[in-house]
């Protein structure tokens, strides 16, 4: 297993990179998975004066600083996103797209708690209402369908949904879209709420219209901490640790803006800290 | 009451000094009683590398931008140390020397968890064992007793003792003692224990040597928290806190090493972040 890391980070804002940081101290392999802009409310702060050591700061410099840090010491960043996380005989397995990382702990520093986006979405899950087309397109064989795309790579799910359905309606919530398959139908505007009862038989948009499809689908969205990793606590919307960012779960820390509370940049830090230094703690008694 | 402050911290290492800037941005009225040098440890740290955002920096210099952005925020530290906090009518009265401070919520940032300068100090306290020779010294009018100072400001006391008492004897901890009254003798050398069953009777010390005496005190040292304000809740030898960094006492929060492991800079900070916030939420709300 070439690719077994000590530690696998999810998120690269400040309570990621400072778990990375402390880890990769302690000697720990380790790997972020993160995105593009690592914290986007960090990113656009005008202005902070309250990350103790760095007065009047702009976010981006900040950010920019935590980044150069964290790259000093080696800390390798991966452009890519966990999908789903299963634990087998205590290494957890992370699925990213088409590829899976193994890891022996895991640190969750994703950011801002998990907003879904349409209401009712846990109702509606699996009675018409899917996160990957890819997975439930079979079932949706020459029937109407909508998917709502988070980023660009979302099209990828249309064009291959275009193959299979009916009909297909394609709602970016993001800027430039590309050519996508003819039989797909590029839908301006904002989805409101899901119509139906037992079953999805419908999007509303805000504007009123409303577009009635079998199966729905919302793709690249942020995914629940607990859908993420099955059996994870959530307490009030936000992943429930104790003081030393200890999930619930067996090798699973978390930090920052996803354990609750002020959502403040040293706070991340500290928390990143404490669950990096924990969690190579937990992956050396091991 | 011209000096009622709504947050006195105690302590200006990274946790006191990071609550200062959170809660005087939050237009509080902030008093930091503290230090010479605010935090010993910090400052006698060679290279510290897991403070995001500031790589490979000298425990000195970290601390001295740490001063540098608390005191460009008009952050005021006092040099003094709390002897004792009372609450009366929902209002914090410290007392400092002959100073009396008042303020509506209190964040204890104090550091390394108290360490009692000799065994079974609890035991013997009220049993010849005190830790205000001023206070108690009447008791012990014509007899002998040892004073144990941890700083010169311990010497005048040593003098007082010294009108009322038979013998005086006197062990700093410290270098440089001065000139005190010549009935005082200066015992050279490092306590190791006391001698006596139910009541002090003397001072054994880690040479060997005895000093047999009625009345020891201990002046000058840190005082255990839960001394300083009766009824704060200890576990594990730190004060016990939730992740809001509330301690069991209505506006008494605490931060940083003072509530246990690891202790680090950037978990301090955070914390004294939290704390700060919360305390300014508290004051507001009162």
């Amino acid at each position: 297993m070439d690719k077994l890391f000590d530690i696998v980070i999810l998120g690269c804002g400040p309570a990621g990179l400072s778990a990375a940081v402390n880890a990769i101290i302690r000697n720990k392999k380790v790997l972020v998975l993160g995105r593009e802009i690592c914290s986007p409310p960090l990113h656009k702060a005008q202005l902070i004066n309250n990350y103790l050591g760095l007065p009047q700061i702009k976010g981006q410099d900040l950010l920019e600083a935590f980044l150069e840090h964290a790259a000093s010491l080696g800390v390798e960043i991966s452009p890519q996103k966990a999908d789903t996380i299963s634990e087998i005989d205590g290494i957890y397995h992370i699925l990213s797209g088409d590829e899976v990382i193994t890891s022996k702990a895991i640190i969750i520093a994703t950011g801002m708690p998990y907003k879904p986006t349409l209401p009712q979405e846990d109702f509606f899950l699996g009675k018409g209402l899917g996160y990957c087309a890819t997975c439930d397109g079979p079932i949706y064989r020459g029937k109407d369908v909508l998917l709502i795309g988070h980023s660009s790579e979302a099209e990828a799910e249309a064009d291959f949904m275009a193959e299979i359905c009916n009909k297909v309606y394609y709602l970016p919530l993001y800027k430039g879209v590309g050519t996508l398959d003819s039989k797909v139908e590029i839908i301006e505007g904002r989805p409101a709420s899901i119509i139906g009862t037992d079953f999805v038989e419908g999007l509303k948009l805000k504007d009123g219209r409303e577009i009635m499809v079998e199966g729905l689908f919302v793709l690249g969205g942020e995914t629940a901490p607990d859908r993420l990793i099955p059996g994870l606590e959530i307490e009030d919307k936000h992943i429930k640790v104790n003081r030393q960012q200890e999930t619930n779960l067996p090798g699973v820390f978390a930090a920052g803006d996803c354990t609750g509370p002020p959502y403040q940049v040293a706070k991340s830090v500290g928390e990143g800290q404490v669950a990096g230094l924990n969690a190579a703690k937990y992956v050396s008694r091991k």
